[in-house]
């Protein structure tokens, strides 16, 4: 008999998660019904959306359950399979659980990944999975920058936003990152070759954005919310648009804080703010994964992923999204075919 | 020589406005210098935007000075042209001022009014004028509702929302309307037709849009903001607009309240809401004119003017718009062509 590890949920986080609220659980593993397909998860994705997902609120995904596994993005290895659209072997991403291995049906799967040579594994992921899909979609499909057009990307140095921002510079824009600390300034500037780079905890965000974007804001992508959407939106451009891809500022409060005051600013500057869920473009992925690939391969893209090894690690790895120390894609190896453990060395 | 009585800007108004804050002032008017124009006004638009113009702050036009007379939208002849693509005689609309006469220049001059037979001359600075086409283009280019959709329109007995409800009604959609008290709930059900109106000063609307839309609102046409905005956003259907046409609520604050705070549902909601500006349609006016018109005379769109006579009433009459008393279009009926005074009976 299959033994299973996962981390699940013991109880719902108030403001920042602690490790107090997850919990390691070893149960066995029943056998598939119908449909139902057998995941080996290679990697996990660590995302603020995850944080979203713990609490007790309706969104476009229903909440995690108490004791149940956290849902997240994986990178998996199909082991079993009662759905004949899936053989067994493929690799896939999919949305499954902080787990060795999970049980799912089809529409848990969100496509075949054909691995491109020269990128590692884990790449496809992150720039090449579900950051980068959402940074391509949210750039092009809500944001549609021209190029020469000035855009600002919040929280430019995470997952999504380090792929924001270069897409958008391939693309023709005059990119401003913005991010905390000098480091990560660095980075912006030295490794991802923003036109300007804003360490949000040494700058006044206003004041840099007003000298670096004279002429406002064409399109701001934002990930954090708060304080520095309301700069946005005060420096936004005639026809300008902010593309919602997140709010991790507010990410961990009971009760949401006040909102933009300002958001009156798009009816004079004729702005449109818009929200999007990467998941609607499910059918656009591979050609989104093609340019991405592209990309890449000429040097264009570059990409950084912060990855640690092992399920036990994963609780302390997502509190790193909080604390203002990582820079790229935070993941988690798995190795689960060794660990696959005969019932008889339980007793 | 010719005088000119005006209404000026006597002091910015703090919160809502006060007669204190207008002065009346006469004055000699100049002669017209190269490729200006003299308006003799026969009808001032009265509009919650003029709130926004008396303050000091930047916006789609300047502020109004102090002591300069108060800007308003105006249906006018043309009594002195140094303009030949303006003649002498001609009826128009223009961006003027509260005043007997306004000197301008073409770019005031919103368009030509091509009398409409059977619909009185008022009419076409409201329903035909800028409320008309606010409503217009708000509705059809921002919120663009398809037939059986369910669209909410806020101030909905006013100026622009009683025109906005009506089209998204002969547009097949599902209209509720929103207003302040039972008078303007009958207005809306019985005047208007709408398919549910709500009186926010009685009646819990969160509650009351919960059950008149439990599918979710397509297109929030909002000129209130506040409270009101919020319940829209947390009501939203997926892939749900949010126009903003206004944000009478909070029009009178120097600082503006706290933002909507569930702004984020835009995200799991793929929602999108956006700001326009009229003006930026100019192009299109004589088409939108000639649809509404249409409507008028088939009976399909019905409108209501407050109509006072008297340019020394004009300030009282703004006021209205903020006591929750009027329904329909405020405007003031002028006779300039009464108002000629010799210099010598001023001696």
């Amino acid at each position: 008999m299959k033994f299973n590890r996962s981390i699940v949920l013991k109880r719902r986080p108030r403001g920042i998660p602690a490790l107090e609220d997850f919990e390691l659980r070893t149960a066995s593993l029943r056998p598939l019904e119908e449909a139902e397909i057998l995941l080996e998860h290679l990697f996990l994705s660590i995302d603020p959306a995850i944080r979203g997902w713990m609490a007790d609120k309706k969104s476009y995904l229903p909440p995690i359950a108490l004791g149940e596994p956290i849902r997240s993005g994986t990178l998996s290895r199909i082991a079993e399979s009662r759905d004949p659209r899936f053989p067994v072997g493929t690799l896939v991403q999919a949305i499954a659980a902080w787990e060795e291995r999970s049980i799912v049906r089809g529409e848990a799967i969100m496509g075949e990944i054909k691995r491109i040579p020269g990128i590692p594994l884990a790449a496809h992921l992150s720039v090449l999975g579900g950051n980068g899909l959402t940074a391509y979609f949210g750039l092009f499909e809500i944001g549609r920058p021209q190029p020469g057009e000035t855009v600002v990307i919040t929280a430019a140095a995470g997952g999504v936003g380090m792929v924001a921002s270069q897409l958008a510079k391939i693309h023709g824009a005059r990119v401003i990152g913005i991010a905390g600390g000098e480091e990560k300034k660095r980075f912006l500037l030295e490794d991802l070759g923003l036109d300007c780079a804003i360490d949000y905890k040494n700058e006044d965000v206003n004041a840099a954005l007003k000298a670096a974007a004279p002429r406002g804001i064409d399109v701001f992508f934002d990930s954090v919310g708060g304080e520095l959407l309301e700069i946005g939106l005060a420096r936004l451009a005639l026809r300008g648009r902010i593309v919602l891809c997140g709010a991790i500022s507010q990410i961990h409060e009971e009760t949401p804080p006040a909102g933009p005051r300002n958001y009156v600013q798009l009816l004079a500057k004729r702005g449109r703010m818009e929200g999007f869920v990467t998941l609607d473009y499910a059918k656009r992925y591979d050609e989104a994964r093609a340019i991405l690939a592209d990309h890449i391969r000429s040097g264009a893209l570059v990409h950084r992923d912060e990855i640690v090894s092992g399920l036990e690690h994963t609780p302390q790895h997502f509190l790193r999204l909080f604390d203002g120390s990582h820079r790229g894609k935070l993941m988690v190896q798995l190795q689960p075919s060794g660990e696959e453990i005969d019932d008889n060395d339980r007793s």
